[in-house]
């Protein structure tokens, strides 16, 4: 997705060898048109698939996740973190180990918004090593759906997330894959690299 | 906004006397239309004040804040819970206390995508003691930014936040309040009550 790439070369910022900046457009700060054409992008590779549900973990798959619900016209729930309290409600849930802050967290679903007719298509900002995206697969075979694929708007190429994903025979779309970060700059697949700014 | 009332009526449910569950499109599931409607009202309502930027909470008022900066063309910045971790950066933050979960986080923004010559829309899902909304307007302040307002889905009229709010001459646009939640139903402002689901 070229519109994407653009800005990750224009705002994205390289912090080490492993971590991308992208909080002024897409997980701090967002762009709404940027979220718009996200959206519209993934509802375009999903048109086929009969999607009845789109779902999210909170916060930053929520703004693409809403955009592509929107286009598709299906509800999106998203998955709460560090959340067991039910009030009596039936409940799905799945472990997360993040690397990035070394925590292991509980994701949730209520099991009313999830049933065994549902056609589910996952949506996350970022695909890492794939602890997040594993952990709403697991919801969504708890609940009996179907899994019609995973939309990842970057997925970072050089960790094992989408490795995994595929190997699994899942269908990953990911926007903009990330061959590596370093102080050089950013190498997109199939692309030289390209200088972005520091920290 | 008897779009939202009817919904409400519809799909509500009411547990106890003061908890208002709308979980089935506002706060965990998410009905994109009622989100793209809930932008439009707010968009209309503040289309005068020359915002520049819309600022809300994870997790719940992503959506409806992102709906409201898509019409009126800004950026939208989410305030995140419990981080303080910076990267060398700089940081605005507020503590808020939660009486439904009856504990305090800090929430924080980058100073970053704040600056003085912001003119600052607020919008959230909920109203009830005001704290979260406290929080962002502090924020605001910190960054010597404009507070040209709020826009909150559902005011719980019958909690303290909103006169609060009202009372520092803050301008407050809640597009549903609510008077009163019993066994009995629902209280709008102004209206009769309405029996709604329970639990």
């Amino acid at each position: 997705m070229e519109l994407l790439k653009d800005r990750i070369r224009t705002d994205g910022r390289v912090i080490g060898n492993d971590v991308l900046k992208v909080d002024s457009f897409l997980n701090h700060q967002l762009d709404p048109e940027i979220m718009r054409a996200i959206g519209h992008e993934f509802a375009t590779r999903f048109a086929d698939e009969g999607v009845t549900k789109i779902l999210t973990i909170e916060a930053s798959g929520i703004a693409c996740a809403l955009m592509t619900g929107l286009e598709l016209g299906v509800p999106v729930l998203f998955a709460k973190k560090g959340r067991t309290r039910t009030q009596g409600e039936e409940i799905h849930t799945a472990k997360v180990h993040s690397y990035t802050r070394n925590e292991t967290t509980t994701i949730m679903v209520s099991s009313r918004f999830l049933s065994p007719a549902d056609r589910v298509l996952i949506i996350d900002d970022f695909l890492a090593q794939g602890e997040a995206t594993a952990g709403l697969v697991s919801l969504v075979e708890q609940a009996g759906a179907q899994l019609v694929g995973v939309g990842i708007v970057v997925e970072k190429g050089f960790q094992q997330g989408g490795r995994l994903l595929r190997d699994r025979g899942i269908r990953l779309e990911s926007l903009v894959i990330i061959e590596s970060l370093s102080n050089a700059g950013i190498r997109f697949a199939d692309e030289a690299i390209t200088t972005v700014q520091k920290g």
